[in-house]
């Protein structure tokens, strides 16, 4: 069974949670961007993606394909794929909750797009820089510290005390809060600058995360994009701001 | 076992989804506002879910507690419920399939709600009117199109041909569809009008949910909350545009 990427290309992403969930496990998997027209570059997912006969279309990328199977949506795609790499617990009710804890990862993750895109994601950032400006700053002072001390807090409870979000062992949580800690880093340096004393826990999960053998390669391989500004986490000077924590 | 769901008082929000996947099957459940101090009202539900003991909190309501455990994120509710409920198909195909519609469905109801609040959830609707009206012109002209062209390639790509979206039988993607439709209904009035000949099919399985006697039981009953400007779905006069179907 091959396990085929499609997302767009040159950039991290949502694409990028379903790429570290393969790469930490040292799982095979082919990105395609040019689909089933190599020629035709970026047409080939558009293509996959519009079939006019597909059953099961994805509404956007990231999606796999696994045999005849279309597989959309990030979380979904996770909790498909988390059993399979041993990236989440045996029990249905350990794999409830890391769906859970990914679900309030990905609201984040919107939230950090609309910081800079807060009236259409089809006009430019330039085109909605004003109320970009404003949505980041609520985003930097309230919504920030409100996630991150929910996941903090997470991290306090778990009963097995592991310092991972689920049970003993590093879930796909993980490895999205590492990408969410991570992106957040690039796009807000001076807002992040107060962020490994305030979280500590969090903190060491992306610390933890970036130190696992297979995922440090990664991060150093040409394989990993560079964080730019055509992701979700972007880095504007103008809407960075003084430390919230 | 009982199902308890919490969920803010006064308003359908996102609760709604999880309270028609138990009317629609005659499910009882207990609704949860004064929680476990019923005489401090609200403070129950947030007692409930800011417990510092509690070893796996939701972020936000909706939840469900179902014995010790707290079940949160809508969809994940409902990826908990539908097999028990019999609103979704046997195989883990079909399963990972409503769970990719009600997520795409999630998503529409995140634009929908920034649609009145694209700034800051914390401020109210009159701090950010302006910025709102350029959010819901966007939603209207393009994402809701978007969004519902999807939906209806999905209804008539479904190889059963059932009206459904997967597979033969109503699921709780669908009963989230209506509620989708109907909410729109009540908040953009005008944009909705040429709503039921552009997407006949998404029309058409807004009205057989409604026809579901226990369905139509809820929906004339007290236990439905109207629609009202505290909910996700909100009439603003000053939101609402020509239809663009």
């Amino acid at each position: 069974m091959t396990f085929e990427l499609f997302y767009w290309p040159g950039l991290q992403g949502r694409g990028e949670f379903v790429r570290l969930a393969f790469e930490a496990t040292g799982t095979p998997y082919v990105e395609i961007v040019q689909g089933d027209a190599p020629a035709r570059g970026m047409d080939g997912l558009m293509h996959t993606m519009d079939d006019p006969a597909c059953t099961d279309p994805p509404f956007a990328p990231p999606f796999l394909r696994v045999g005849d199977e279309l597989i959309g949506q990030t979380a979904n795609i996770l909790a498909y794929l988390g059993p399979q790499l041993g990236l989440v617990g045996e029990s249905p009710r350990a794999r409830r909750w890391v769906n859970q804890l990914q679900l309030t990862l990905a609201d984040l993750v919107d939230e950090v797009h609309d910081a800079h895109h807060p009236i259409a994601s089809r006009l430019y950032y330039s085109q909605q820089r004003a109320e970009a400006r404003k949505r980041s700053a609520d985003l930097i002072e309230y919504r920030l510290p409100k996630f991150f001390a929910y996941f903090e807090r997470v991290l306090a409870n778990n009963p097995q005390a592991s310092g991972w979000l689920s049970e003993a062992a590093m879930s796909y949580a993980d490895l999205s809060l590492f990408q969410v800690i991570a992106g957040l880093d690039y796009a807000f340096p001076r807002a992040m600058s107060g962020f490994p004393k305030a979280f500590p826990r969090a903190q060491a999960v992306h610390d933890a995360v970036a130190r696992v053998p297979r995922v440090a390669a990664y991060l150093k391989s040409p394989r990993r994009v560079p964080f730019n500004t055509t992701g979700i986490f972007r880095h504007y000077k103008a809407l960075d701001r003084v430390s919230p924590f």
